[in-house]
């Protein structure tokens, strides 16, 4: 603020500087001239106006900081290099801005083929003007995670299970933080297990919750347990959702999604190498589930869920089922029926971010 | 059993049909003529050789379940098929006793590129007649993971963390159980984070212990905990660590491995994207697991231990550590050291195998 705009408030010099002090660090520009009748009121005013000023600074920069992907790690920003190890990048050796800045959507999925194929058919949909041999994998140093960047949309592999997308999380997180990316939407496609619906229906997530039916994921930190929430964004899947409507070639639902450890004995399948509970037992677990809400199995989506939201990620769970756990525990459909399944959530989420970038009209 | 013989047998007929039925099914002859004081007498004599025969039939029986692969699911052998989804192979497309009944060493890692040099490396080292194009990776159809065979020698990978690992175990002690395999050694050679021991030392696990410090893996089966044993298999470790003296180039020891289920948060790092502890705190509890004994850690090892030891296989964890974690957190040594550090497990190994085929005079 400069002393020459102060100078034109009459006769209130003194109370005007208590405010100028208060606002200054929030640069804010005070430009209008007001006649008053006692120096006290013109005082009561600079400080009343110079407050709101500054709360309205605050409420800018705490937006500011919501729609920015952030981390919850002190540390950090102290940090001289950040090496992203399981993505093979890092902030001395890539330039992260530059190569990330413009991502607004991140799609995950636990099969490195899956996400390729992914980036192939949204460059086809986005019609971008670069080759399709352009599209390489950034992690190619690395066998542990695939990333491919298709405009502002990145397609990464997470493998499977909880800490397996958790390692691929904490990097990725850092890695758009770095990037100072903002807005970003991160939705995962993956497969599962329903329960009770269809084999091919695609299930969009509105509560992810853990082998006990609840909405909560237990994270080891040191030798403590701490709850967190797996809240997902609702707006989000409403989106989704209304998105496929307009897609008649199978059915999508929203419901619960149960996260486990554990393919086999975490599941009720009485065909692992370990099953010590009776056929009974194990579908009266998948009927209680059914009776709780959740209409799909999967192994990631709490720890998902609990890590986008306390990092500023908007996020979404859509997943294809490929069999009904209330009649089998086997995936033996044909190959084919399988790979056009996997195909759905794909579709759906091409169609989204097709609408939120204002490409709708074009047909997939 | 046939009549006649049981005839030989004077002044003793009831005593002897009693002790027939007990000793029928395990099919043991009586071969001997014996002459008694009195009709009691016989008997007690009958019914203690029979007995004795049925005692040393259930130990036969005892040492064959044991050295042969089991599962411990009664449901498996009513199946019709068996679909190894994520291994994309199946009891009804492949011959698996064909393919797999020789196979007596397993050697299991996270990456996939790893465990294909080390089947690479295995087959220069076993000196075997075809050539190295032969080796195909047997799951190809299929991303979730990689897997070679090597003579009697399988190379395979399971991606990050316990669920990863548990999908991966399952499936393939079904395919060693399917393939009727007997006295198989399993072995995890992998990378971690030591403590408190030089960057590049391996170590071989005695104790697979939990965050908490316990040997134990705690397993979500239905919505019940149920706490396994992580015991590994002490002569195996121990033979191990006698072929590491003949190996001068790296430091190997035994000691407690700690198993994880996060590599940031679960492990004391700083650098993750979320951090809620101070540095204190985190160096604090590395300290104390290195007072219990523990001196690397890793993602796989407790249920690795716990199932293994289920289904009657030798099991060992040999893994090299790529940091001291007491110093610091990111692993950023230079990609060439990294990979050199990688083989040194394999090159134990390979070391242990060929002494255990009785070609340690080959040196590698």
């Amino acid at each position: 603020m400069e002393m020459g705009q102060a100078k034109e408030v009459e006769g209130c010099k003194e109370a005007l500087f208590t405010a100028l002090v208060e606002i200054l660090p929030s640069g804010q520009h005070f430009r209008k001239c007001y006649t008053y009748t006692s120096q006290t009121e013109a005082a009561f005013h600079c400080v009343h106006f110079f407050r709101e000023a500054k709360e309205k600074e605050k409420e800018k920069l705490r937006r500011w900081r919501k729609s920015f992907v952030h981390v919850k790690n002190p540390y950090l920003d102290s940090m001289d290099e950040d090496v992203l190890y399981h993505l093979d990048l890092g902030t001395k050796t890539h330039n992260l801005p530059e190569m990330f800045g413009d991502v607004k959507f991140v799609c995950v999925g636990g099969s490195p083929n899956r996400m390729k194929a992914f980036a192939l058919f949204m460059h086809k949909e986005l019609r971008l003007t670069d080759s399709e041999e352009d599209i390489k994998d950034i992690c190619a140093g690395t066998d542990r995670y695939c990333m491919y960047k298709i405009g502002p949309v990145l397609s990464i592999s997470h493998g499977m299970g909880i800490p397996s997308i958790s390692i691929m999380l904490h990097e990725l997180i850092k890695l758009l933080y770095h990037a100072r990316c903002s807005d970003v939407t991160i939705i995962r496609i993956g497969t599962s297990g329903g329960i009770g619906i269809a084999p091919g229906s695609v299930v969009i997530t509105d509560e992810a919750v853990d082998s006990f039916f609840k909405p909560r994921f237990e994270q080891v930190i040191l030798d403590n347990i701490v709850t967190r929430s797996t809240e997902l964004d609702k707006e989000l899947a409403e989106e989704i959702f209304n998105c496929s409507k307009e897609i008649s070639n199978f059915p999508t639902l929203i419901g619960h999604t149960m996260c486990t450890y554990d393919f086999y004995e975490g599941q009720g399948r009485l065909d692992g190498a370990l099953c010590s509970f009776s056929r009974e037992k194990g579908l009266d677990y998948l009927k209680r589930a059914y009776n709780a809400g959740i209409r799909n199995i999967e192994m990631e989506s709490t720890v998902f869920a609990a890590m986008c939201r306390l990092c500023g990620l908007k996020a979404a769970v859509v997943c294809v089922t490929l069999l009904n756990r209330l009649e089998c525990d086997q995936i033996n459909s044909p190959h084919d029926v399988l790979v056009e399944y996997q195909k759905r959530p794909q579709l759906l989420i091409s169609k989204f971010i097709k609408q939120r970038l204002g490409l709708c009209d074009q047909t997939s």
